[in-house]
């Protein structure tokens, strides 16, 4: 599906690299041969650890979120950037049918737009401040570029220098529909904000946003739609002062992975943003379907490879995987086919302490299944692509690895 | 102290950066105006967030820690790289004294040597795999190498791959001094160990590592000095099982940031490998001292720059820093100055929640203080050095940014 060409390198100069980056002469040159293995070759003789994506599963998910689609033909499908940061996973989504992205810090949009020229981006959070407001004008003069809102002067920043380089940008504004996090309180505050987006030029009212994030990772799915009907009431209430002020509202966006067949079924909502479902997690995996058992419509296709570094007798086994390597913000990673039997503890930065150590030797590679996928992509630098073999497809780099600039 | 030259950049292309990587196209130019502030400008022009070291401060700190090292003078400081991954401070470190570095990744140690041509540097952990063994050894042609062992076939690779390149390798066996990590068991079990590598050829025993990560954060002294006596009492027996096979022990490595007077107080030590002393964070800020008040030995020296992004009433102020740029393992961050009134709530990968808005202005940069430093460090690419007025005099890399390669 992917097509790749990727050899076998001996030695790069990052020197180069901070020369363009910096105008200056670092002096250093690093020699990283991190990426050792060549297409073709087994992912096991990589140095881990590594994150490696097991295509098939992959293409499973995102035909499966297709198929699933087809239930709702008033609702567009823009899969969320934030979590694989790859520009070739985000073409291959496009490819079957989303209708662009969601990016969450500017660097993703910019890789999106520059490094993948993709033509309908929308940042799904505030930017502020003239220096990231020009970043995001720069970009509407290549791409469709759609971005929330929650604040006026934001709203005239982008306004103003939007119309100083002759770009045009559709603003969404946020609605705080529980999360408590950005966005404006639901009803009546959406008029004057709606209101003085129409009155300024190079910028135009799109709709609102409606995502809740801590709904995505309740486990029961009837609390979960139950959820997600309060948010789509919060957001339907917004939708109608505008209707009441003569407003049309023809974009409502919400939904991750954990909630959007609700959003989608609720008739308001006109775009889902799930990014999870192409990678899954631990904590996804936790998630419980209609039936209140284990949620099967997403399998796991990402997985970090770590080598077993020490074994000191049967109580333990320490990976070469730490926080370092696998975030725990959601719990700890699981052990692929030992979930049950042996748990991930953490041992500091560098290592992680397996208990107990059930048969493993030092220098296996085994594999964890993340515990939480996004902040887990953010720590690599590039993903291997490989097949039912363990074979090596591609290397796809992870772009818009950053703390968002 | 640091000479540094910076200019202002306008593109790069990450483009030339995969191609030598990959050796081959890989078709994204990505455009990353990340660092668009000037050497001598403010820092706040920088877009957030990013890293800022207070150099004053980083320097009261290394200075700091050379003054106490004068009453130990039989024991050596090796700081810890982990903690900053920046070839220019680990210099600077050398250069007040210290005996060389220790590194927790291989590819840290590649940093130090390629990019820094550090000569002794001691790799404080377990390198298993012929693969990265091999890089181990090219690494010994270059500098002084010393590394942690705990395994006999571990041992055997890196005496046969040393010999292959005719290399030469310091050993140092860990012993598990309470971490339950890596390391063999305290006592006789390291004499099979140590006999076997000075039964090797290219290989040489130079001693044992005693550390214990956990003692570095309990916050009374007391206890903290009481768990190092257990620590140093479980290295004095190997030491003495050593010394009855007639096998001399010239080096006793340990200590962090929380315990190091104590190891280095205890006349058994060698030399200690506190890493955090240089930029400190949250944690170790809430260790006590002698008289169970704050540990006022070091400053903080490290921030985090983050933007107000959202503010819809008094209850909250929303920053751009998650934990994408925020490493909460060990807690949240502090805000800077505001430590004990306002409160830094998760609000996922891209946003700190702040509690109460506590006179927060939308657009405003503030400072927060990192929870823990080291993994906070590992998720940017690079740090500000600015001096008592914000202005930036450097931009240092995060030289060794990686999983743990």
């Amino acid at each position: 599906m992917f097509k790749y060409h990727c050899r076998n390198f001996v030695k790069i100069s990052m020197n180069k690299w901070y020369k363009q980056i910096f105008q200056m002469d670092f002096g250093p040159i690093e020699w990283r041969p991190k990426f050792a293995t060549k297409q073709g070759e087994n992912a096991l003789c990589a140095p881990t650890p590594f994150l490696a994506i097991k295509e098939e599963e992959m293409m499973k998910n995102m035909n499966k979120m297709m198929e699933l689609m087809k239930q709702w033909p008033n609702v567009d499908l823009r899969p969320h950037f934030k979590a694989h940061k790859s520009v070739d996973i985000a073409k291959q989504q496009i490819k079957l049918g989303a209708v662009g992205i969601c990016c969450q810090t500017l660097t993703e949009a910019e890789s999106a737009v520059y490094g993948g020229s993709i033509e309908d981006v929308f940042i799904s959070n505030e930017v502020i401040g003239v220096g990231k407001v020009k970043r995001v004008v720069q970009l509407a003069l290549k791409s469709k570029i759609s971005i929330c809102v929650d604040n006026e002067e934001n709203i005239k920043d982008l306004s103003q220098l939007a119309k100083e380089s002759n770009a045009n940008l559709d603003l969404v504004i946020e609605v705080n529909v529980g999360q408590d996090r950005c966005g404006i309180k639901p009803g009546a505050d959406v008029v004057p904000l709606a209101k003085l987006v129409e009155s300024l030029p190079n910028v135009h009212f799109k709709g609102i946003q409606a995502y809740h994030g801590w709904n995505q990772h309740v486990r029961s799915a009837a609390e979960r739609k139950e959820r997600t009907n309060t948010v789509a009431g919060l957001a339907q209430k917004t939708v109608e002062c505008l209707q009441s002020a003569n407003i049309k509202c023809p974009y409502i966006t919400g939904g991750g992975t954990g909630t959007f067949p609700y959003e989608a079924g609720t008739g308001l909502f006109t775009e889902i943003q799930p990014g999870s479902y192409v990678f899954m997690d631990a904590d996804y995996n936790r998630n419980l379907n209609e039936k209140e058992t284990f949620y099967s419509g997403f399998v796991q296709s990402l997985f970090i490879y770590t080598t077993v570094q020490s074994i000191t007798g049967d109580e333990r086994a320490v990976v070469d995987s730490g926080m370092k390597a696998a975030s725990l913000d959601s719990g700890p990673p699981l052990v692929a086919g030992k979930e049950d039997s042996v748990i991930y503890h953490s041992g500091g930065d560098e290592h992680g302490i397996l208990r107990p150590n059930d048969g493993f030797k030092v220098g296996q590679v085994i594999q964890l299944i993340p515990g939480h996928c996004d902040p887990t992509v953010n720590l690599h630098d590039v993903y291997y692509l490989i097949d039912g073999n363990e074979k090596v497809k591609a290397i796809l780099p992870v772009n818009a690895r950053d703390a968002g600039v």
